[in-house]
């Protein structure tokens, strides 16, 4: 693995433990400082531009709901400055499947997109074919 | 809009055109070259790998599901190489929501992972911090 797909997990380790430990600070930080930046959280709308993203994050963070998480399996794929990972999300719920997207800036890779959505059940499914 | 940013979102409006149209070659003609692709199809895990991602695209479009899909406020960030968007998709039975990620090779901008899962009801929701 090179050295920029570890730094990468690392930050996407990072991005775990955070949301894990519900550190405001600590998201807000992970985050681009750049106002190009986005989220979807399971069954939300899509949240444009930093103020908008950290808010959401606030109140996840901040909420009673706020799940003990963790990540599994985490591929990352670096192409320049940009680079994203895919993982699934292990909550107590059940299991959520994840694209991250980070930039590097100044030399550290800071998150500028996160989608999470339902993970299929474990059995395999009849007509892989009619959906998309 | 920049140059890129308006780039972009013709790949990304060709990429619906071709869903829409069942093209399958045109389909393979927009992911990269490379074999660092992915995709996200709702509901599924994540497929890792060109061929296992291009098998999934000729499973949906040459099946009898294969939806009449448009997409619908796309929104482009660019960072170099890498850009992704952000996008609904509106299909008969719903609108979902989607992470396109493109990398640029040769000039021009190629797929490299794809995720949708559900996006919101109309209605807004009761509790915003209690999920993720």
């Amino acid at each position: 693995m090179s050295s920029d797909a570890h730094a990468v997990l690392e930050a996407n380790e990072r991005f775990y433990a955070v949301f894990r430990e519900r550190d405001v600070a600590g998201m807000d930080a992970l985050w681009s400082r750049g106002d190009a930046v986005a989220v979807i959280h399971p069954g939300w709308p899509a949240v444009h531009g930093r103020d908008a993203v950290l808010e959401t994050w606030r109140n996840i963070l901040e909420g009673p709901g706020s799940p003990a998480i963790t990540c599994a399996n985490p591929r990352a794929h670096v192409a320049g400055e940009l680079a994203f990972v895919i993982c699934s999300e292990c909550l107590p719920e059940g299991e959520l499947v994840a694209t991250n997207i980070f930039a590097r800036e100044e030399g550290r890779w800071k998150l500028v997109h996160h989608q999470a959505g339902p993970a299929p059940p474990p059995e395999p499914m009849d007509e892989p074919g009619t959906v998309h």
